[in-house]
């Protein structure tokens, strides 16, 4: 039997590429999506199209009320920037997101006997959210030494974040290759209902650089500033 | 104004005594209890007596739906442990849990620019879980100083975990110094809908035995087994 591993699998162009990457590894997918009450449900409806086409062994949606915080652009009703991205943390950033959906992952990872979690962070063509940097991600991975009960057994899970060091361009030409359809991935920060992109918030400008850079078709679904 | 503090409230003996402590140093109370599909909704009840008697200023109920992530007898429909504490984990662990509950509390806090997140974690007379120990507290306080907008900007969060070197016999006195009720609390893994304690399981038998440990009476109500 393959190993299992617990990808998250947001909707986005990076999560897609991860589970592409994962699959490519040889894993048994198991995605882990979490709806935390972002603000339209297209990204989830993409996670969905997005595992369906990597034929994953599972895919699980979590419900995590992060409404009920608050403190974001993405959960509460504020503008999202677009102005390009500047050096301070921009209203996105959504308080903590990274250590609860990990959190969550480390939680199914135990449950399946999985020693592995994959999750699409990047630290260069990214908003500044402090929850994508290797300190982050580093400092998680000593957590989960000693949080759980597979830990402290011996079974220490390891995380896997093979964009963290990549640009976007870079992404995208390593998912061309393992061939994922990136029309399927929703990356905007206020995509309508159909999982078309505004093209102008600053998730829109960084992956559409992106395609460019990389010198591929963007196959982006527009429905405006195209 | 008084600093604000997010405190993480079961409805348990240990929280109670917990939040009891906080409001004595004087912070601003904010509860948090999450709603993670526990069996019976007894223990949020409890919470929310718990915090209305310590005229709390906010208590904010988060559902997490653990229940679908599995892998406990808390979320899932097995039968507890009542032969008493052995040197393995018991079924009652439930995965992540306190990572994802201090994820939330650190996200809560970040909200409302709170610097103090306390748990009512113990590591004496306890179950063995791996994430109620000393390193995997300290393990989650580094990831704090990384993992938030606020901690990159200097505001570092500090855990407060008052109980965890403490017996519970040690508990309930410091509680009961700081007038607790424990008559609210909620501690047994099989409670009835009125919060009635089955007497029986490994949670109501450390409680039970604090009690008479404490040599203070104990309050708590019995469907069973008294």
């Amino acid at each position: 039997m393959r190993d299992r591993a617990v990808i998250l699998v947001s909707g986005g162009l990076d999560s897609a590429t991860v589970l592409a990457m994962a699959r490519n590894e040889g894993f048994a997918l198991h995605a882990l999506s979490v709806d935390y009450g972002q603000r339209h449900c297209s990204e989830l409806d993409a996670a969905t199209r997005v595992c369906k086409t990597a034929a994953v062994k599972a895919h699980k949606i979590v419900t995590i009320d992060l409404r009920s915080i608050g403190g974001s652009a993405l959960t509460e009703d504020l503008d999202v920037p677009r102005t390009g991205v500047g050096n301070s943390i921009p209203i996105t950033y959504v308080p903590a997101r990274n250590t609860i959906m990990l959190s969550v992952a480390m939680a199914w990872a135990e449950v399946l006997g999985a020693a592995d979690v994959f999750i699409g962070v990047n630290a260069v063509d990214y908003s500044g959210y402090p929850d994508c940097r290797p300190e982050f991600i580093s400092a998680f991975q000593q957590l989960a030494r000693v949080a759980t009960k597979s830990a402290i057994e011996g079974r220490t899970l390891q995380l896997h974040t093979p964009l963290i060091h990549l640009s976007k361009a870079e992404i995208i030409r390593k998912g061309m290759k393992l061939g994922v359809n990136y029309e399927q991935t929703v990356s905007c920060y206020q995509a309508d209902p159909k999982g078309r992109a505004c093209g102008v918030c600053d998730s829109c400008r960084i992956r559409r650089a992106g395609f460019v850079q990389a010198g591929v078709p963007d196959p982006t679904r527009y429905w405006q500033g195209t």
